[in-house]
């Protein structure tokens, strides 16, 4: 077999179809972000795609933590969690984490990624018999944790619960069960009903699984995420989170009893045989983590911000999926012209949004997903909202309101 | 179900095994180490366990470089490497990495079980028909990652090219084949045949991943691993190293063709749909690469160290596994006893040398891990194998070279 010829026409493939992925290569400035220098075109840009939702990636509080963790204990941790791996900057984290989300405990995961794959892989390959509810939107790296486990899948319709409540009836009355689902949809902004998929988890005995990754830091009053703005973290068995979005830095978590966190850290692979966390990484997520549980200011400036986006592009006649969430997404639906605008923008407008495409959405519905920030000032939404004006008419695309839709 | 009454019982289980594990809570003391604080028992210990092997974690370049990223670009990456956290770090990062290994390209993961996970995943599920040659004795992320592409697995016994041969020629001629295998063993330190596994690829066809994860930074004329010090790194197709032992910091990556890359980086899910490393992260690792590339100082040094720590044992009688590397096993073949003995180091001697017992190694294998590094002095080779020859006499554990197994 000619290796390289396979990957080559792979790739071929992907770059006929218009879905090749080509990195924008960024430089951000610490204290002016979301400006940033884009190496491609060699010009400053200011970002509009990112997921450090609060700019608490360069909040003096966090960069200050990090600083004091390298001069204090170095750069890495040096090892496993388990063979000398485990530094107090770690240890004081999960503590953090639980005391956020009003659980027993917590285990720091070195991504969000790992920690949903290694948490639901462990959780459902180890209950006997376990059968897995997954809401069908779930992210890439719940269905692979899922599949990793090899317990029965049984997919319900997004957001639905008749539909859940259907499968939930479905199944023998004595079938362990596990409904996996996310607060705030990343790609759509979309919320779920968690009050009553912990209604229908309570009368059918299922184990609750809530990926909030989207959502922590940025609702509830500490920052716990949705289940903490309506009141619903103690009906939620696990709650799993990221450190690398709206906290600025990176790693991800699963906060619940400790028995539960005891168990996935006793036995999750992708826990166990893996280098921890920098010690400077953790102690920058506390203290990230820290501030927005006492300082609601950033949320407030966050919520007010995407507000007045959505106001401006509605003035505008741009589309945008409406939804409760910080999340606008424009679509295009079309990857061409997706990329195109993209293109543009970066090289002529100076405004940085990558282009979404498959396999992150469905073909048809690509689109520009916008993510504004208290870092943004009121002179960036006038300079985005003027260019993604311009590009509409340009390209010859519908100008309406999407709450029709 | 009653899940917590599983997830205690369970845990149970592990404790009356004596299998239970409990994390040493360290404070690495900056410029001092293998030094550190145990918060559990309030005392300073010297580390003898860690993978910063050469001490790169407190070296000034790599934590001046971290400082900087800091201060010029924040804290984390804000976004997945396609949107928007791809930054100039990373970018560097990977032209070194690829320069390090002689190949055409780099690609950087979260982690180095990440890089093994989502690359092996996506080459043995994305070459139609691929069949897996794995080494009996692989890490778990590389046998996670065949388990999660689905394709044909066959084991081969651990650095037998003569079993390696029959596998090979059992197989279709036409099966595309891809030969998974380590340089050093983590836990036995053994070195693989490499050169011999080579010519067999080139007999049969297959592809051959080598994960240098425990040898990047240690062998070679510039650090490239074992495949490098043999001068076989441009027979390998696949080269697959850690940035968080050697190198100090954290991140994992595969050197390889720029098609090949492109291929992992395209569709690997565990590459895709996660955050990207901390540019400060990427600077550190940059830094430490760079400066082992020139400097076979800390090589000499850890040489030398490795080999006075084998001396010091052979003459008290300490059994320890001969092998070819820098990884002493001192065997003790009892979960308890291990545990006795590194407890009793812990807070009788202050040496911290975590027991190492299943599932990371077979039962009845149970043994300490000893990594000597240039930054432990002549002194901490006194205490360390004064302590462990009291502890011999004490456990009435047979003295012995171990070289007659």
């Amino acid at each position: 077999m000619n290796f390289e010829r396979h990957f080559a026409d792979a790739l071929d493939r992907l770059k006929a179809e218009g879905d090749y992925r080509i990195f924008a290569d960024l430089e951000r400035h610490r204290g002016a972000f979301p400006r940033a220098t884009d190496h491609g075109t060699g010009r400053d840009v200011t970002v509009w795609c990112s997921n450090d939702y609060l700019g608490m990636g360069q909040h003096p509080a966090v960069l200050a933590a990090m600083h004091d963790a390298i001069d204090r204990v170095g750069a890495g941790a040096g090892g496993t969690r388990n063979i000398s791996g485990t530094t107090h900057a770690h240890v004081a984290l999960e503590a953090e984490l639980a005391d956020l989300h009003g659980k027993e405990a917590a285990l720091l995961f070195t991504s969000g990624y790992v920690s949903n794959w290694a948490a639901l892989g462990t959780l459902a390959a180890r209950i006997p018999g376990c059968v897995v509810l997954s809401d069908a939107k779930n992210h890439a790296s719940m269905i692979e944790g899922i599949r990793h486990s090899r317990a029965q899948k049984v997919i319900w319709a997004h957001n639905d619960l008749a539909d859940l409540e259907a499968k939930l009836a479905a199944l023998p009355a004595d079938a362990p069960k596990l409904i996996a689902f996310e607060s705030v949809y990343s790609m759509d902004g979309d919320i779920a009903p968690i009050e009553g998929i912990c209604d229908l988890a309570e009368r059918y005995g299922a184990l609750t699984y809530l990926d909030e990754v989207h959502a922590v830091g940025l609702y509830g009053p500490r920052g716990g995420g949705v289940a903490e703005a309506r009141g619903l973290m103690n009906r939620i068995d696990v709650i799993e989170g990221t450190l690398g979005k709206a906290f600025g830095v990176m790693g991800g978590y699963i906060a619940a009893s400790a028995a539960l966190c005891d168990f996935v850290r006793s036995f999750a692979s992708g826990f166990i045989f893996t280098t921890a966390l920098p010690p400077a990484v953790a102690a920058g997520a506390c203290a990230s983590v820290r501030h927005l549980k006492t300082s609601g200011a950033e949320r407030a400036a966050h919520k007010a911000r995407v507000a007045e986006v959505r106001a401006r592009l509605d003035a505008a006649g741009i589309p945008h999926v409406p939804n409760p969430s910080h999340i606008i997404p424009v679509m295009v639906g079309d990857t061409v012209k997706c990329r195109y605008i993209s293109d543009v923008l970066m090289r002529e407008y100076g405004i940085y949004i990558q282009p979404i495409n498959y396999p992150t959405v469905p073909k048809g519905t690509e689109r520009l997903r916008i993510t504004p920030s208290p870092v943004h000032a009121p002179g960036d939404v006038d300079r985005l909202v003027g260019a993604l004006s311009e590009l509409w008419t340009q390209c010859q695309l519908a100008r309406r309101p999407m709450a029709a839709q």
